[in-house]
């Protein structure tokens, strides 16, 4: 049984990640994939697996709307079939399987299950990704664990006062209360802080929107998980008293952060973080600013996200407890085994 | 069936290697565990596993007496029972296994076996330790391989003459017989040499005693294995015709080689070595030389014993020889097995 | 079932990788093997074992006629039983096998299987390295591939067009086609092209015999492959319509590929890499630029082919093409298989 959804859109790739020429070889969801830009720039992925020796294509190069094997020449075209090779005949060659793929977002995004089901309309629609009042900043993470820690950790913030102590955690998010609800299919956790002085990212963010750094704000972190493994953080800070979440935006200073969890294989994932704010959005050195810091952040739940993956294949059978701060991840867990379950009988018949 | 005695003390670190803030994880006969100081001083051993979602608590911090967890600040208790999480009723959450672990001699020893019968008065007796007379230097060393190919290695000594050819190995040792004898429960290989020009390591020790370098001396070496797995090893040089072993301080200059075998898993071991010595026991640059000198000629067993190892792991069904030389292994094998054997039921009922 | 031949000679060294006093460790056909010169320099083989305690023999050094292990002193002999031991009588000491080695033209060859079978006339005759008008110069490198992945590789030069474009590939070699032949037991791989224009790698060697390099050249690529993995290449170019490889020595620069392909595991092999030529032979600037301009094109197959290699492990049952280009390869593949299903029964009866 897969551990993970199959009918869904993943983010394989950033858009800058495949050039013209240089093919890209990636591991999704089990599927070792070459992408590659056809002669209109659209992005196009087959099995890497050339049909003639096994080579894997993404060491090819591209050629027209072809990837061309870096063994023999075999000329792949984006639907799984030989194009051609030289001085040979290719009609009875074997199809690899052709991927669904689609740009959008500045994402390469890929449909791993039934290819007749890839509508490409379930991309989950991104507001600020569109919008030029809103600026993005983002990098990818390779993480040898389970993609469900990820999602854990995403919906449960309390670990920020422990993992980053020094830059977003404080005190105050361990001692606030979280509140876990389902709105439609999205999981959302949510926590809101009172009058709480704001740690240092946040007086940055303050700084950078004009505000004082050195006065009370409410704060807020709204976690949201969407299928197969998506969640987006509202954050942010308001001055004390103005309204919290919904205080008006000169008094305010918030993003989101935006984190898409791709497996690569069942013990290991591919890691899109970034956030996206919407004050100040043509400042590019603040997003590449913000970029590192938040680079710097994420990186500290590496290693402890690695050795929890090893204390737990160690101790297969030891239960996890479930308590109201893993109420998020808890939730979004069920969601996911009971779209495995059902996609079941599918998953049998187009099994690779 | 276990590979090692579990009912007995192993050295699991030297005293320093823990400090009072940062705790200390290492894998010691198979067990993870954390080890950390607690308000008095105290060290604490608790298996390395977080009840909440098996975060490994090494990664945390020293909070009092309790080891606080890194990833969302469980602070679990020296017993092994949760004392408190932030906004968390603790009473029901289940607890980890508690190491029993006693601080002693500068070193830390604990006992991974059945809790109820770890007597602290069976830690052996290091009378060098204790006697301001002696000053002790030593180092750790992490090898691949299993315990008991450390202790055929201490056990028989010839090898120095081919792997230590440098430094304390001589064509005396191997011309000369040696004799393998129980006392109590130690086995004691030992072997003398009469009249017989110092190896550069014992021409070192004689200066530094006053005595001269150039003059025949008689040579001993006394291996004493106790189980589960230390080899305490009496070397030292007189000069020739004084009384050898027996003869007064002035005239020779002589040591102890300290070993403290620890098993990690069953096919890598923790490597604890040291030299005590009872002359000038107040100079710290000679206890430094020494160290110095002595690290670098127990760093030439390393490479033989892991290519040893993977020798054997290649031909599992080939009989190794068992001669006269072998035989200080052979019977502190014969002393494991048997141990082993006896505890095989209550090692069967106490079965992590 | 063995992937390959036992009873045949293999290259496992060349001669300047055995100096007179280390020995030198290497598997060959899964077999551990250490190598040394004896005191007539004559290179020996036993497996890489001591009996006494499973330490690698390699790791010791030569005395005499004998390799002595570096643990304990044992004196193994050429023939595999155990001379002396210090203070040991070892009559009764286990045998290790001993391997049967030839030096011969540079090289080390080892015949894996039957020692009684293991017949030096059938050590392929290198006419080249006995020649002085013939130089040579080569390398070694390790590939983590199944060594018929490496035979077909050869057998087939279609794939220089794309993996070796900047030196030896040109576009006319794909569109030319191959004819596959057996002579006797050797299959026989032939393309000839005529009125091309030279290759840069080519064009070199053109001006290295006083040649022009602008002018179009007949080129030839003739594979030859012997069993159980050797593969000779005769490759050239002649000034156009002189007569192509019938042409006279002044009229063209040809040279001999030499490849010996040895398994050091079922997924790995020792690949030894030359070239033999017949101009300039006295030119030992030339034999060093040549070798450094092969060794880099080499090296360029290292990663398609362990990548490859890596590709087929994760589909082993995806059926690949066979085509024309591929024939070398697959009737190579087929003496090698006829060959390994003859030896069956001895290799039953011979085993380790």
């Amino acid at each position: 049984m897969s551990t993970f959804i199959r009918n869904a859109w993943y983010v394989a790739a950033s858009s800058d990640e495949i050039g013209s020429e240089k093919p890209l070889g990636r591991t999704i969801c089990n599927i070792q994939i070459a992408f590659f830009r056809d002669s209109k720039d659209q992005v196009q992925a087959v099995e890497d697996f050339c049909p003639h020796r096994g080579a894997p294509l993404s060491l090819g190069y591209v050629e027209g709307d072809n990837l061309v094997c870096g063994y023999h020449g075999l000329q792949m075209g984006a639907d799984g079939s030989t194009q051609s090779m030289p001085s040979q005949r290719v009609e009875k060659f074997p199809c690899i399987k052709q991927i669904p793929v689609v740009e959008r977002y500045g994402f390469i995004w890929i449909w791993p299950g039934d290819k007749q089901a890839a509508d490409d309309s379930l991309i989950p629609v991104l507001e600020w990704a569109l919008d030029p009042k809103w600026a993005y900043g983002g990098g990818l993470y390779h993480i040898k664990c389970d993609y469900r820690l990820m999602i854990d950790n995403l919906m449960d913030l309390t670990h920020e006062t422990y993992v980053h102590a020094s830059s977003i955690g404080q005190k105050e998010i361990d001692e606030t209360p979280v509140k876990t609800t389902m709105e439609g299919t999205q999981v959302v956790t949510s926590r809101y802080m009172e009058g709480i002085l704001p740690p240092p990212f946040w007086q940055n963010a303050l700084q950078a929107n004009g505000l004082p750094t050195d006065q009370p704000v409410d704060r807020w972190q709204i976690c949201r998980f969407d299928a197969p493994s998506h969640v987006m953080i509202e954050v942010g800070v308001a001055m004390a008293g103005k309204g919290g979440y919904e205080a008006p935006a000169e008094q305010k200073a918030n993003s989101t952060v935006v984190d898409f969890i791709t497996p690569e294989t069942d013990g290991s994932i591919w890691y899109f973080w970034g956030m996206a704010r919407n004050f100040k959005a043509d400042d590019e050195a603040l997003t590449a600013s913000i970029r590192e810091g938040q680079g710097q952040i994420f990186s500290e739940d590496l290693e402890i996200l690695e050795r929890q993956q090893q204390n737990l294949d160690r101790f297969p059978d030891r239960h996890l407890l479930k308590l109201d701060i893993d109420a998020g991840g808890v939730q979004a867990r069920r969601i996911i085994e009971r779209t495995i379950k059902r996609e079941q009988p599918s998953a049998t018949s187009g099994a690779a």
